[in-house]
């Protein structure tokens, strides 16, 4: 997570207390008629993800109960259910790729059309070679089958094809391009959008296969050499389903911060918000690329992201968000 | 390697001395005018991967450079080649995971004909799912791309899909069999062998996203559905290389031990010894399953694996190979 550290949002502070004092207040915020929560929103919200850990483990620890059992029930509920807040700290507070694989388990029992599958290609394309394994090993921890398996049984051909192929990848991580290549593999691609075999081996392959610079590369010399940028072609196949999925396959691998850039929007534009789509993108991105974001927010909508989460949401949610979002509340 | 530690054959020393210790001694055994290989033999043949790490990080600090490296210059030569006994210590002193990420590169830098991709379908079947990804790690690390662009440019389809998807693999690692499952799967198997379509994607899926045991439970409900065994069918399948591949991948998959006894059986009868699969098998296993290949040979054979190694090596090759097995010298 080198990039994390320079590109995330929370704000750690300088002199970080221990976890054990950590734990501490978080327990004594716990302890009064009513939860602190902003004493909680305070400590886990500018902690990151390697200091969470640490405090997870001591919470255990020193209290015998692990700590995302507190927080389910002692955050307040709203009426029956989970409040968006509630969601939003112990996603937070997980392990990341616990998270994550929760996240591609809960997607896949959604069964009606093809838009809940956005996460698991977050998942696989917006992520480092070693988060995508390790969430592929929590997977298997949690639900006794692989996420292979369950992509298998729940999704059809031949998006089943191209998902297993993102999922099992683990790409080359360094700076190595072959403009020769980039040139070839751009007239595979463009081929097979011409010919409407968005999901062809040739592309899986591709797509499943290079080094992310490769493929940004590659995507370049598309849109030189084809005039049209292939999200155009993409856009413009009349392929519906396949057409979504795979823009976004390009989109996470090429920009995952445009792509996140158009999550947050959807969430905040016109009426209500839609939170859960809201939590997953700035809780999974607080401490990875979020500046990225709302940079590229701010540069397509000439409007600040911040803002734009602060005009659409209210509470200890706000508050968290913004914590996250590096703003003081 | 919880198997391992039942499985394999080597004698670890019930008190076993310092790394620090080793690296003295593996230094004093260079010293003389004439390398002690016994001493080498007796002190890197009698310990376990994790004992070797720490062999290899001590050495590197005491001596200031890598012990493989004192290896390859110190170690007798053949001649002006790398003899047997010197391509096998410096095997089985690197690191399991770099180990055989060379032998896959090396494997795959051999154009002609398919039996060298052997050690792929070894690598990518029979390890635990953990080595199988420190392979692919190692392998970036090595070779500035993925074992997958590599397998991409070297090996044409429609073997290439089938190697992909199996060392992409990461395989749910505990005993979890759906009975209902395999009959399905076992018919699925039985349709493309019989059409000869023994790479369709049905293959391929299954045998890539599997766990071991359901697979186990699926070719066993094969043999009792179809009443030939998967291997018959297949070999009588008469469809050549896909035909030796696709048996291999099986055989590694349900039962590793009998394909490394075919291994070694090759390498040793008839004129000659083919020392690199010989070396190879005896290095990759003597820690992971060594024991049952050796009840599986005399099972198959009627006599003793260790004799026939004895048999046909000499020397400080044959003294080592023996070590790993697990017997005095």
């Amino acid at each position: 997570m080198e990039e994390g550290e320079k590109m995330g949002t929370i704000r750690v502070p300088k002199i970080v207390p221990s976890p054990g004092n950590d734990c501490k207040k978080i327990e004594e915020a716990f302890r009064g008629w009513r939860t602190d929560t902003k004493e909680i929103i305070r400590i886990l919200g500018c902690r990151n993800s390697s200091q969470r850990k640490k405090i997870r483990e001591i919470y255990q620890h020193l209290y015998n109960k692990p700590l995302t059992d507190t927080l389910k029930s002692k955050l307040p509920h709203d009426y029956l259910v989970f409040s968006d807040f509630k969601k939003a700290v112990i996603m937070w507070t997980m392990d990341p790729s616990e998270r994550d694989a929760k996240l591609a388990n809960k997607s896949l029992r959604k069964k009606k059309g093809v838009d809940h599958l956005q996460v698991i290609i977050e998942i696989a394309c917006a992520s480092t070679p070693e988060h995508l394994i390790a969430v592929r090993q929590a997977y298997c921890s949690l639900y006794n089958c692989s996420l292979e398996e369950d992509i298998t049984s729940n999704v059809s051909l031949p998006l089943r094809k191209l998902l297993l192929c993102l999922v099992s990848s683990y790409r080359y991580n360094r700076e190595v391009v072959d403009a020769n290549l980039a040139h070839s593999e751009a007239t595979v691609l463009q081929e097979a959008i011409e010919k409407k075999k968005l999901y062809h081996d040739e592309v899986v392959l591709i797509l499943s296969t290079r080094n992310k610079h490769q493929l940004k590369a590659t995507f370049e010399c598309y849109r030189q050499n084809y005039g049209n940028s292939i999200y155009q072609d993409i856009e413009s196949s009349g392929t519906g389903n396949s057409e979504y999925i795979l823009r976004l396959a390009i989109l996470c691998i090429d920009t995952p911060e445009k792509h996140f850039v158009e999550v947050v929007r959807k969430s905040v534009v016109g009426l209500g918000t839609d939170e859960d789509s809201l939590t997953r993108a700035i809780v999974t991105r607080a401490e990875v690329d979020m500046m990225k974001i709302r940079a590229e927010y701010f540069n397509i909508y000439k409007s600040s992201l911040d803002n734009a989460v602060i005009g659409d949401t209210s509470g200890d949610y706000k508050d968290f968000l913004v914590t996250l979002l590096g703003g003081k509340i």
